[in-house]
């Protein structure tokens, strides 16, 4: 296995390590798990029963047009279908697959995906060209919508998909074909007055390009993804152009405005985060790689503004964003609603994504935290405990009527949580020419190269359930290098020792991390203890639905009531802000994790006497409130789900 | 002018007055103008400019179909458009021009209705069927959609039209065309074999039959509408019988459960309060009517039981009721959302068109105080304070973009509150053979007849701003009947006066009405003063929208924070429970009206420095919050609006 780095043109580059360079085990180890014992099979099984591979394997009948997606106002179908991103759906399986395929050997699972990249290579056209729906349902219109049909899109999974399956399984064909593929769309795009200037109305390519860029070394991917950035949203837009050469009103756009896929205007002019939140966060993604990969700073401060915009003024605290259906995304600063919050489990996905490549110019917690509070939260919650149910959408508040699906119409978030879950090692770390950071942490072992020396990190931990993290180093070689560690910005009283070296904390640095730049030497020692205090979390006073409420986070994890725990009627239960009195306790249900606990009001329903006004206050009675962590929410007897719960004062 | 009375099998039947009879000032008079100097010809206009007298004229060509109403969840239009129940607009127009060229002479709307009526004279049938859509739309296809496509309840409207018309200007016209019309319906429906045991899906012509069988003393017109009633949701069922007889399936019904349309279950079996909420309010409206003039026990104990579920667990305290849009109707119990509230004006009248029917049997203030609560706040708020604009929701908490509309796609309920507005004076009183029942307070003067004595009832008020009210009486000669004065739940305490006499409140009866029964002579008087205290609602803690707040209320009236007054993020304002230090003052922009302030907490918004999520609990600073009457909300600078506020404790 190769992996020639392109050169970079900034001084520094954080890049994430490759899939099989960390081991992972405790927390999120039980996570991979059940991806790799149950959830891709699971996914393999549902593209069969949803069609998706009669649709792209060439040697079958070309199946019928089904499941239409949206609809024109006026009640005519529009001809976008879920059929249209069932590559990207197959791309995200094969990814989630080698990941487990990496994490423990499965030759049937292995044989699956080896024949549909046997289909992929078949159905590729002699000009490399690849997407199953405009060879087999919509032959002789390639290229004609990039508005709405979600075809770079689709290349950019598969690219994805195929750089996953070559770091786990070795294996290069369907690396070979995207390779082949990407090459076609080389010389389809760019710059030239001979190519197309367009770009996908679903963002995902550039990412995916600079992930096939680090894997093959080659620097012209990197630049079509860097073009596809900077075309965006130019005048005269590509879209409107598109629409008319395809002899379609501009103007019948179903989203009404280019918000929606945030091509309103180019993308350093960007301050605010609106539209569709997943394409909003793959489009951010991508600029981050470019712009750690260019050092391209008019980026990284558009990135920077937008970064503010949506962690300041547009995102639950679950780390989920998008509250609205309707758009799949973005609305008014500080609309939040709990129980009707889209949510949607591919944006929080896509918020890690972004969050980890903002990672890629330097340490800074300001990212690496909402990172994690996005993974173990709003991005989590979409996979049951054992990995073989989903949320779709992560609302902070259930009426008892909300519960996971086997599957959605939609099933773009199964195969997104699971192939995060199972690459969480490669967000743990970030590595450059004389450094390495440390984003996450958890019971590990990383094994990377810095400054030309392969080193061993291994961290000991029951993170997040408890905040005592032994870091150990092997070395072949004594090695100078800088370690930085990141502090969470949740932690108030971290205790840090280098070897039996007690470090001050004010050591840390302004942007959150501890940075030991010393000659490390085989079997030198980080020792951290972060404690797992609870905080009583408010949110801004204008983020009117949860005003007079607080969340319980201890640590990285957000808790919520259930029905399960504490009966119906959550909103009846009152916090006070005392936490002296909290208990800790395992959850039987689920190895490891521990529930808190506290005294709580209960505001009593009865004797209304079949009124619903009165203007006597209600009565309340002293009981425990018992919380769960949000990612296990659905788990257990279904029922009320409560994050922002009342509090006095 | 005549008034037969159909004879009554019940013992005691208490009527509305019939409009001329109740002449009204004050408060309502004020509305009642601005319905005659302003609404009507805005609804004349309005009406003009859809297109619909191009419907209903004969002499005109037939227009196209237009505005297709409702789609299938395939995709197909339904055959179902605004233009099916136009008639029904048109006639709540003449419904409430009537009243107004009662209260105040203006030839030239009155020849714009003789037009209307002219027209509909010319449209009508040989056999006296009337139904523009039908006769101009669709002909043929007469009585072969009752579910869908409100035949029956467009010939409902225009009875009701023609029945104001009547009473208003002493013509007869439009009457006797819906005498004949009301002749033919009787003929085609009915228990008899040869004719159909059909019923409309949108309930009206119950109660529009038993006004029609009041004004013309035919009993029929009672029995039919009683038959309407029984017929209702018996098995074998009409609307799936009526689907296949049209070749359509039964089971795409576009709302899934006939509950949408209160057919789900014979009448009498229904025990919760279910589907579209203005269907709803007009069947229980009828079923109230018939249970009143026929002494039927069996609907009035079905009428409670459905009284005390939508009051006890589905309703606004507005008065509003139906909170979802997506069937125009009722939820799950204590399911009360406020900034999503549909709350449809429409259904706050039918709500009180319910109240007011509840009080055929006896006083009660059990019904006649919420026909108060929704009268004065979730129906009188569908109409601006001058009568030129409309609510058609009516949410009690808006981010500040819910405004008032000039129109509505689906125009009923601008009539619909006109309607009820200009005819109010029939709603304040209830009058039987031996008893006159005062429901209403207000300035006003209604000369009835009881005990076979003409006898004016005069009201001398400032009601609702003021508690006190002089009432007094003239007669032509002493007459021994019982007056009833209600005396509001609301009232803590109330001061009663009869001439110079003080009454004992211990003598007001279980059922919340003082029934003075004595011989009355010219010039008695009753002096009533029920003091404007200020109450702070709580709703019943199972509402989990409203949990931690209080509504305040002044008397009848709701009262609600606007941004105008108060600036913007009223969900920082948190209420005392102290009530010592209310402040009413004059609101200058309306004639009248009071507001009420009272010293408050803001909770800061400054100071995050651009974080969304902290562990310490905002401050607050002192401030003082000022409430206006919901009804006169968004009347003046658009924003923000909030009726539950934050309470603290």
């Amino acid at each position: 296995m190769t992996n020639h780095p392109v050169a970079p043109t900034a001084p520094t580059t954080f890049r994430p390590p490759r899939i099989p360079e960390v081991q992972v085990g405790g927390f999120w180890g039980r996570h991979i798990d059940a991806v790799a014992d149950k959830t891709v099979s699971i996914l393999y099984d549902r593209c069969l029963a949803a069609g998706m591979f009669d649709q792209i394997d060439p040697s079958r009948p070309v199946p019928e047009m089904r499941l239409p997606f949206h609809r024109r106002t006026d009640g005519s179908n529009d001809t976008v279908t879920a059929q249209m991103f069932w590559d990207s759906d197959v791309a995200k399986v094969i990814e989630a697959a080698a990941y487990a395929l990496y994490r423990r050997p499965n030759p049937a699972l292995e044989a699956k995906m080896d024949g549909i990249i046997d289909m992929l290579g078949a159905l590729q056209q002699p000009d490399g060209y690849l997407n199953s729906w405009y060879i087999r349902m919509q032959p002789g219109k390639r290229w004609t919508n990039l508005r709405d049909c979600h075809e770079l899109y689709c290349a950019g999974h598969l690219m994805e998909a195929a750089v996953a399956y070559h770091q786990a399984t070795g294996k290069r064909k369907l690396l070979d074909v995207m390779i082949r593929y990407a090459d076609h769309i080389d010389q389809v795009f760019g710059p030239k007055p001979s190519q197309k200037q367009g770009y996908c109305g679903h963002e995902e390519i550039e990412l995916a390009l600079v992930r096939l860029a680090r894997e093959t070394g080659e620097q012209r991917y990197m630049d079509l993804a860097k073009f596809f950035i900077d075309a965006r949203g130019q005048q005269p837009h590509y879209f409107d152009l598109e629409a008319k050469a395809r002899g379609d009103d501009p103007s019948r756009f179903a989203h009404g405005t280019f918000e929606y896929n945030q091509s309103h205007l180019p993308v350093r002019q960007q301050t605010k985060v609106v539209g569709h939140a997943v394409r909003a966060m793959y489009l951010y993604s991508g600029m981050a790689d470019i712009a750690a990969e260019y050092g391209d700073d008019s980026l990284t401060d558009a990135l920077e503004i937008l970064w503010d915009d949506v962690t300041g003024k547009q995102m639950y605290v679950t780390g989920g964003i998008g509250p609205a259906a309707r758009n799949e995304g973005f609305t008014d600063y500080y609309d939040l609603p709990n129980d009707t919050a889209y949510a949607e489990t591919c944006a929080a996905v896509g918020l890690a994504f972004w969050a980890s490549r903002m990672l890629g110019r330097q340490p800074d917690r300001r990212y690496a935290d909402i990172m994690e509070q996005a993974l173990y939260n709003g991005a989590l919650s979409g996979l049951s405990a054992d990995g073989s149910r989903f949320f779709y959408e992560n609302p902070l508040e259930s009426h008892g009527h909300h519960h996971r699906w086997d599957w959605h119409r939609c099933p773009c978030c199964p195969p997104n949580i699971a192939r995060l879950v199972a690459s969480i090692g490669t967000y743990m770390y970030g590595v450059a020419d004389n450094a390495v950071a440390v984003h996450l942490y958890g019971e590990s072992t990383a094994r990377l190269e810095v400054a030309g020396t392969p080193i061993t990190v291994t961290q000991n931990t029951q993170y997040p359930w408890d905040g005592a993290i032994r870091m150990t180093l092997n070395l072949s070689q004594p090695t100078r290098f800088t370690l930085s560690l990141r502090i969470p910005g949740w932690c108030t009283a971290p205790e840090i020792s280098v070897g039996s070296e007690r470090m001050a904390t004010d050591t840390v640095g302004a942007l959150g991390y501890l940075a030991i730049e010393r000659e490390w030497r085989d079997g030198d020692s980080v020792d951290l203890v972060l404690p797992m205090s609870i905080a009583m979390l408010r949110a801004h006073p204008k983020v009117r639905q949860d005003i007079g409420r607080v969340a319980v986070a201890r640590g990285p994890l957000i808790y919520c009531l259930e029905e399960t725990d504490n009966g119906g009627h959550l909103n009846a239960i009152v916090l006070g802000s005392a936490t002296e009195a909290v208990k800790t306790q395992p959850i039987p249900e689920f190895d490891g994790a521990l529930s808190v606990s506290m005294a709580a009001l209960r505001t009593e329903t009865g004797g209304w006497n079949g009124h619903l006004y009165r203007a006597d206050p209600p009565k309340s009675s002293p009981t425990e409130a018992r919380f769960v962590p949000y990612h296990l929410w659905d788990n257990r007897n279904p029922g009320e789900m409560l994050v922002w719960v009342r509090a006095q004062a």
